[in-house]
């Protein structure tokens, strides 16, 4: 049986990039995977792991003579690589990545692409608060969306291919406009990093000894923020940086919300609060109904076990 | 062997009340148990579970002889019930509730009752987003904080008896003043919940397209929200409207944060972004060395002894 493609480079060994080493080599989806990373620690660590057939940190080199090429490193530093890669790419080669943001990746990397090489923009919906080789799982990406952006330019087989590959990895795909997936995510992801991030770093600047307790007493709601404000310092500060417009906008919003809530407290408007909390326990309804990963569960409904109490 | 108190009557059979009732039974806690509602359909619900010796909707006449009295409904349901009780409690009876603020509640309470009567306000933290007695769980206070909060006036043989019988529970003991749990929780509950239902409801009032999409791909990070922010609403509504001081402090120093964390996006402010992110990252570690319900963990640090506590 042949592989899925011949050869696959995967460009950043971080929790998403690991995960992809290991489906990959556990499917048997590419016939030589090469691992690339600028730090020569990681490559140390993807070596020992044994991830990869080869581990370097010559970008530029990495992607010679491969079909498929990942790039799975923080936004910021995806323009450099594509102008490093670009030259270097193989004719009708298939370039992706796996960034939360989407229409800045494309502004990106779309100059540096020589004419023959498709980029089929992904974003798979799947992570942990952890980063580096060692975190990454091989079952990361199983039931969990990922979604394409291709742009009106990227032909159909190419994104054909890109769903194979992803379903291959677990995943299930959905296909987006660049923008509506950049406007979805700030709202599903984004915007709750962001206020997760803020109400941490707003207990954190407490006094030691109350710090202490909201540590102790976290179990209290506290607890499920902290597990989202671990997430990677870099990766989230370029998320920001990229979707400025879009998380602007629904913070807006969110801080209107916040704003009425406030006042309603303030004074004492019982009804208002009531109605409120009535309606966001409609919501989780629907969401429960989409199952434990955001997609229709078959055996829907079930009761909520103890140990799904931690958010 | 006998029971540790000989009658112990619960007011309010919601998801709280219901699980006391199912360990008090399971653990042999109670000579009597009478389980008492407002609602006829709670009651039922409760008598066809078989979760009491006697079920009744006339809470006056519920708490006579007995030893132990537990309050479990929403806060502003707390006042009457007390006036209602407070003449016919039993002389040397405890009256304990399981409120999520404690100040307002001591105030509520006091003033109906009988000197011989001691009031030991308790707080389980402990819970889960479903309502009703159907939603007890045996288990729910296993391994959790429960707050206690005695007045200066508590004599020290009533909190004793309250700290057994939550021991007893499965609970660890906390021993706090009244407003200083308000703060805490403030920030570790009130504050969290009341971020969680804003957010959920800012996504509610999205357009029907983008909302069934944010139901959809919930699993990037705002499903953990819509589990918060299903909470029960008039016990949330209650909460707010009776702990308003802290809870409006701590919302005002979270606002400040946020503002200066929109002002950072808006400037492009990379280094206060990757900063901030850094810093709540720090916390994490500290909340996951307190182990997965907020308490030292068995294999990290050693759990608090019984006889340390009361010394």
């Amino acid at each position: 049986m042949s592989a899925m493609f011949e050869k696959v480079t995967i460009i950043g060994m971080g929790l998403i990039g690991s995960s992809l080493a290991r489906v990959i080599r556990q499917n048997g989806l590419a016939g030589k995977l090469v691992a690339a990373d600028y730090s020569q620690d990681v490559c140390a660590k993807v070596k020992e792991l044994e991830l990869a057939d080869v581990v370097t940190h010559d970008i530029a080199k990495s992607v010679i003579g491969s079909d498929l090429v990942i790039i799975a490193i923080p936004i910021s530093g995806i323009k450099g690589v594509a102008e490093e890669i670009g030259p270097m790419m193989a004719p009708n080669a298939v370039l992706s990545d796996v960034s939360s943001v989407k229409s800045a990746v494309i502004e990106a990397v779309q100059p540096f692409l020589p004419e023959s090489v498709d980029f089929v923009p992904a974003h798979p919906i799947a992570g942990t608060e952890h980063s580096g080789p060692e975190a990454g799982l091989v079952d990361l990406f199983q039931g969990r969306w990922c979604i394409l952006t291709p742009t009106a330019n990227t032909p159909i087989k190419s994104v054909e291919k890109v769903t194979a590959f992803w379903e291959a990895c677990g995943a299930m795909i959905e296909i987006m406009e660049p923008q509506h997936h950049d406007l979805v995510l700030g709202i599903t992801s984004h915007l709750p990093h962001l206020i997760a991030y803020t109400i941490v770093g707003t207990a954190d600047d407490l006094e030691d000894d109350i710090k202490s307790e909201v540590i102790k007493f976290s179990a209290s709601g506290f607890r499920g923020f902290t597990r989202i404000a671990a997430s990677d310092p870099i990766m989230w500060r370029d998320v920001f940086m990229n979707n400025k417009d879009a998380v602007l906008e629904i913070l807006q919003r969110f801080n209107e919300d916040l704003t009425a809530m406030q006042k309603a407290i303030r004074r004492g408007d019982e009804k208002y609060l009531q109605e409120y909390f009535t309606r966001t326990r409609a919501i989780r309804r629907e969401v429960i109904e989409m199952g434990p990963e955001g997609y229709p569960n078959p055996s829907a409904m079930r009761p909520v076990q103890k140990d799904q109490k931690e958010s």
